[in-house]
């Protein structure tokens, strides 16, 4: 969970050490000789980081913060997310980080530690809607406590498949 | 100066944007076949890297958040720093921050605009003293302002030289 704790020094520290470990990649394909590996690495960087500045663009601060530490967190979850549209983003920033947050800590808690527990969330926010596919992959031990969780906060939700092996919903907030 | 608008969002923003150009530089130079120099750049940034993690492990958060900040604002002095020593850092941070907030706000109206304005800040923090050497380079063209902000702020400072084109201060804390 995102918490007051976190500060902007704490957060660069974060980033820079994720970045010094794409640099030690691709120095590390250099040293190789794997040119074309190291150029490739650079250009997944830059799609990843394109992808980062479309989330900070959208003006919903709390859930773009929310997103882009997640994975700086001691967790079981694994948080990669895509925005594919960005259109005209009026969204309640404070639903959508409730949504979000309130599912996490559920979905934590309901996941087998330290297995590949892999959430994969697609954004697309147009004039009509704002769309939020979130894509699991893992083994969820306790599918009870998360079908109670969906079932109390269901406004605009729609699980169209869940297994013990992950799940497919989707979030659509109207606009 | 510091202020309240910048959050975590933002400065991930600015940090995305300078590991952007660092990641071009390193790609131009592969493109064109320039292997050793992409490689050296890597390591320079590595080197750029483990000073600010130097930085931010100095326990003055909110010096820190200044310098690490300082470049992303509309400003006529480009500010670097080098931590040499850091040893059991015990500093006071709102005194630091005070000082060097205060010099560098008289000290951007007393340059000329649009020129080449370095500051090159050296940290070294052993048992015995905090010391701050700024080595600025630039064109200074109301020495007299930043004389007068200098003898109002003159604890622990020493003036080593100055003409109008530059001037070399140290600031030593007690411990």
């Amino acid at each position: 969970m995102m918490n007051s704790e976190w500060n902007l020094v704490e957060a660069l520290r974060h980033a820079r050490h994720d970045w010094m470990n794409r640099l030690q990649l691709i120095k590390g394909n250099m040293d190789l000789g794997r040119m074309d590996r190291a150029k490739q690495i650079i250009e997944e960087i830059v799609a990843e980081s394109q992808n980062e500045s479309k989330l900070s663009n959208l003006k919903v601060p709390k859930f773009s913060e929310w997103m882009l530490t997640y994975n700086w967190q001691t967790h079981f979850i694994k948080l990669e997310f895509e925005v594919l549209e960005a259109e005209e983003p009026d969204v309640n920033d404070a639903r959508l980080f409730g949504w979000f947050t309130g599912l996490f800590s559920v979905l934590e808690n309901c996941v087998k530690p330290y297995e590949e527990n892999n959430m994969m969330v697609t954004i697309k926010i147009c004039q009509q809607e704002a769309r939020f596919e979130l894509d699991f992959n893992g083994i969820i031990v306790d599918k009870e406590s998360l079908q109670d969780w969906l079932e109390r906060n269901s406004a605009g939700v729609a699980v169209e498949t869940m297994d013990s092996n992950g799940f497919l919903i989707s979030l659509n907030l109207n606009r």
